[in-house]
């Protein structure tokens, strides 16, 4: 399966989780690919909103552009949704971190499976 | 062009009126094909959220299914978003309408160019 696929499943199974736990939740067309800013995943249960941008790896590290957190938070502030990183390792579950919660670099953002351990929520406390 | 492509075009017009206005836009992937209810389109403003039904059609009527309208209404209460169906004639705009300007049938919803050029609202008024 070619890394595009594994990620679309990946997504996949997390709209699963939001619906089964009483979210509605939905992926974005050509997220990455438009003129414009997008989430991979939006999600919403009648109070909150959540714009999420998802990553997988097989690394125990991960990078985003500077470009991928611009967009992400300029959509996050217009539509009017919180604003989250979704990160999966090899046999871990996903890791959601916040802004203040990744680690800019000169030149992006790099996340590590320790960064993420130590302070990304579980999928239950995120929603919980 | 198809009449899919056409339709997914006159979307892609519409995503680009919101973002034009100050509005967040994207449209849904796999919308209609995934197991679970879906609009076309969600648009936010920071205030405001809009799940969107879209169709268009060269005739001067239009049925949707009971099953579409029971799905968009779904997912708007659960996300928490209002319900919109989005109506487009052979070279007129697009026009809006909510559930109870629809009609019901024995069998589906209908909506003919008088009543969506009688009821609907234009985007200006929509997110005015």
């Amino acid at each position: 399966m070619s890394r595009k696929s594994k990620g679309i499943n990946a997504e996949r199974d997390l709209i699963h989780k939001f619906w089964a736990n009483g979210w509605a939740a939905i992926r974005v067309a050509g997220s990455g690919s438009t003129r414009y800013p997008s989430p991979d995943i939006l999600a919403g249960n009648g109070v909150r909103r959540l714009a999420i941008e998802c990553k997988c790896t097989k690394d125990n590290v991960r990078y985003l552009t500077k470009e991928e957190i611009r967009e992400l938070i300029e959509f996050s502030r217009i539509f009017g949704a919180e604003t989250w990183i979704a990160i999966k390792f090899n046999k871990t579950g996903w890791y959601f971190l916040s802004l203040e919660d990744i680690k800019e670099t000169k030149n992006n953002y790099v996340i590590t499976d320790e960064i993420a351990k130590n302070r990304g929520l579980l999928f239950e406390e995120l929603t919980g």
